[in-house]
């Protein structure tokens, strides 16, 4: 059951509207790693989680990720609200103009609908929590990019609040996967093939305006792993 | 510059068709975690990459996830056989039958288009690497599903030897993420706020048929995040 | 701000698993005219909204549809448990059960991912409160049908109380747009042109298995319109 | 069976085309609120409408629309024929260039394209008619904003004619919708419960930035709703 | 502008409702190569032309598609009919039974929306001409693929019908395309480069599970065309 | 089984980057008719080829294809590279910028994400020969377009070569179709209708702003169709 208070989790102040980066602002109230993305994400596997430590972890951020959704959308209708009477404004985004009445909604800087697409949901709680880390550094660095492109004091310290957020709903998911206490890479309970799962394929070689072939870690044999000779090498 | 042969990364064999499993293959031909969007999201990750070392490693893995594909096909393909004669066989994918044929196509198991949209590229490697470590965790746990629900010894051999490579692609993202050298938690440049970075907002509370509330070590002290009070308290 | 409790807003009980009923209640969670889609509908109409006692309405309901999808979300994942298990109930959702492990995800009854592009939202608040209207009239009647396609007595009676609460929703919408005091058919500012206002095109004529040409209400006068020979009668 | 006549049902003439006000129109050609939308959600309700005078209602409407349909792409063309040879409108709308070749074609002011799940058809005629109100609510503000964004006297005309005629349909189906003679709130057949149905839950409360808590006809008793305390009060 | 007459172009009869095969239908009312696709890509181009006789062309065909698109419906309507009743019936379909209420939509056999993005429409009349004999010839073998799953020989008879049709349009625009006159393969204005025009390149080579490298008249010079090495061989 | 180079099939070099240019080349990285939809049509209909020869033909032209979206994609990244630093660079494609970093994806100009909804794949090989030519055709279109906005020699250099083999592949297609040796339009194996397949529908006439009624050789009886009387005249 939810609940809702007319409060912001932080109050948003801005300078003067800047539309074009209100439009920007719609990455993380309607994109693919925004704040409804992330609400949902966690809150969909909160609802089928069945371990209740950790479905409340993820209830607890899921909630918090609405509140963050209602902030963020604060910010854009702040910065977009010339769009209701310029036509210059109405330019930087003509379907919020025209069809939203200069308001938000979940659609992207480019005018892409929201989509559950965007949410990876599998129904195991370690495949999960991957998953959310991973959630977690994409909006971080999403956040670091808008800040970098106004120079509005304001709205680089709300930005700056949702950011730091995100970093630690990723402390807080690494915890809980690492609680879990499962040993690395022992994702469900099928064991991989011995020997074919120590080999790494050299799908790409060669060298050009592409790169180069090289080694690292994940290939010199220190991650476990060693190049196999291709086996497209004697076939054409 | 890619060049194909025709020769399968592993041979596939099948006993009976059954048509209702190619259906259910069809999650890793056209799925939302399936190798083509394995091979797409690794490609243009690698193409845009910077790091040279690493761009081998997206360019080498977004190469065997193509080659996956035509595996999965294959032996979509196999088991979707009937579809272009059994009137019954076509009731498992109509979509298939009537616009396809009986072939694959990029669509999933309920004939969702598939979509860029479940891609996750940020151009920030060290971002990129964490959504592919949670995207071969994904894989593996699907093939592993698509294992459990066959009874056909080559489907399950064909289906082992692509669930095995994810845990090599997985363990070979976490090597190359490691190796980066980066502290944990640190994406992007900008720090996030002391203080505030450390604090747990309890965001869902109370018990019922959602669960209870609990504590853990994301939120006890240990990962260095503290519950506080959710602000909405006082507020009502 | 929001806040979640563990407790569900109405108990659900049901008696033997229906799989495939299961998957027709995905309509009201990640569906067209589900409760996703009113929550977001009315919340993000609310944070539009400049009118301060129709906001509060807006929040009121947007939040309640949340508790809803909670609700379906749990009455859902009960019927789909078998899912996780059997072959032949994975039939009736391969898409839930390969990619979700049989939980609950935003996608539809045949997978079609929640997608923004339901959502009606003009930021006109007299026209917004005329989509709610509609909006609620059709997830009545989609319970209604829901309802009749189950036997079991604990889900018909969580589905009678969802689908009185948009009931309840519609008359408090009927009753905000009442109240606003505006004439009928006055959308916007701008008048619409006389006497075109008043002619009704008959676009389709004749009659046949289509149907045959009628008179009603809405132009013999009655509202005040009247038809007008088309135009194209003499062009051809 | 339909035909056609290459005769506009409005005729047509702008002054100085303006590209980027092309774009915009392009909501009401392949737009959410558009001709397109109009014409197929009244049409498909009309085939399958069982009431045969209300189904020729629905049909005289829905291929009205499609006449409108073709004045708005008309209009469009005009504003977008610049797209056809200068880079700097191009840049107005680069898929309809590059792609397009500078015409119209169903994608909306940010190039999405048109997809039936704009469309609200529940198969239920009084639900559908309440759907189409709302609709033709939502086309008529929407025309209202194009007619303030441009200063060309002949598009101003074109769109006036346009948006006259959807609160001609708007009367149209209230008439249709009144005239069914059923009572206020009672979709369908199965009756809400009891006291249930009276009780306002009061979803959001406090005050601040997105706020406050108020009454209105809606839930003061007036429209019959009363306010219910949270349930959420004592659960924390 | 458009009329609408209540008569089908062709009578339906049908015997007993075949729910599954009724949804199988949708895929040429609601699917990608279905009815409202060809009227839409055929009007658009039609709209867009400015050939006056290959604009009367696109014209009559498109529009004869929007009667085609009638009568499907008309047939896939009777095959559904059951869903209004039967739960048996009603999972053949879940979004039509619950959403629609057993009534057609634009949506496909596999309940995918309608969308704009099936449509190919250029501007250029000569490769808008290239793709509408494509389209044609994708809706014949659909309907000869729907004619041999059912055995109804009333529904034999309308598609039969739909069918014929698609080849007389194929046909029409083949004679419109090679009546403009133009030589082979000189699509737009640009000449493309000598010599590398006549290069074919060998993409695809060895033999294995998925075939042998061959020889045609595509790449044995008989169409001008010559095997050149693959830059590839010497690279690896 | 598929093998990377790192060298691209042309070598790709531009002035200064043009950011609203490269915005444009998405349409052939990520869009309708681009690259990746060139890829994936072919190599599918390859994989379900069963006619040998054809089916090395389509892998062939198929993994060409991969080898262009390579070279799109390279061109396009050293066009958007603005975007990572400038403002305004980044106003041109703010998704790229906020979401992307800057580099590509698999989204349009516009930022629609690229669906399985473009390809055309029937599992008719005469079909899909048909489609094939007339995606070529659509795709040459597209990149004479794009060479006639841009001024700068390096990118023309490059598109002049993409656009050139997309006219090699239009040959090879149809040299693999005429050598298929069935009679013009006899699609599938059932004969359409005699007589109705030769009647020319009318189903546009008159005359006005858009157009007027008129003969050509696809209505004249030179290409064996003759105008039938439509039906609806005496039906109204
Ligand atoms: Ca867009
Ligand atoms: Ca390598
Ligand atoms: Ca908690
Ligand atoms: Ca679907
Ligand atoms: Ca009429
Ligand atoms: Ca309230
Ligand atoms: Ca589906
Ligand atoms: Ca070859
Ligand atoms: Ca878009
Ligand atoms: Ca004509
Ligand atoms: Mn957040
Ligand atoms: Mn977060
Ligand atoms: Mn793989
Ligand atoms: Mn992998
Ligand atoms: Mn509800
Ligand atoms: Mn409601
Ligand atoms: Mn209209
Ligand atoms: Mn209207
Ligand atoms: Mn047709
Ligand atoms: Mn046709
Ligand atoms: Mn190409
Ligand atoms: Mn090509």
């Amino acid at each position: 059951m939810y609940h809702h208070v007319k409060k912001l989790m932080y109050t948003v102040n801005i300078g003067t509207p800047d539309p074009a980066f209100g439009n920007m602002l719609l990455e993380q109230f309607g994109g693919a790693n925004g704040e409804l993305a992330a609400a949902m994400q966690y809150t969909v596997q909160g609802w089928n989680c069945e371990d209740p430590a950790r479905k409340d972890l993820l209830m607890d951020i899921g909630t918090e990720e609405l509140s963050h959704l209602e902030i963020i959308g604060a910010l854009t209708r702040m910065h977009m609200k010339p769009l209701k009477t310029s036509r210059e404004a109405a330019e930087s985004d003509p379907m919020v103009t025209i069809a939203g009445g200069g308001g938000v909604n979940l659609f992207n800087s480019v005018g892409d609908a929201w989509t559950a697409n965007y949410l990876k949901v599998t129904g195991d709680l370690y495949v999960d929590l991957h998953s959310n880390i991973a959630a977690e550094a994409r909006a971080k660095i999403v956040y670091e990019r808008l800040i970098s492109f106004t120079d509005d004091p304001g709205s680089k310290e709300a930005l700056q609040f949702l950011m730091t957020r995100e970093i630690t709903h990723m402390r807080a998911f690494a915890s809980a996967l690492e609680s879990m206490g499962k040993p690395a890479f022992t994702v469900g309970t099928i064991a991989p093939t011995p020997n074919l799962v120590d080999q790494y394929f050299d799908g790409s070689t060669g060298s050009g305006e592409e790169g180069e072939n090289t080694t690292g870690p994940w290939n010199n044999g220190q991650a476990g792993l060693k190049v196999v000779a291709s086996d497209m090498a004697g076939r054409r």
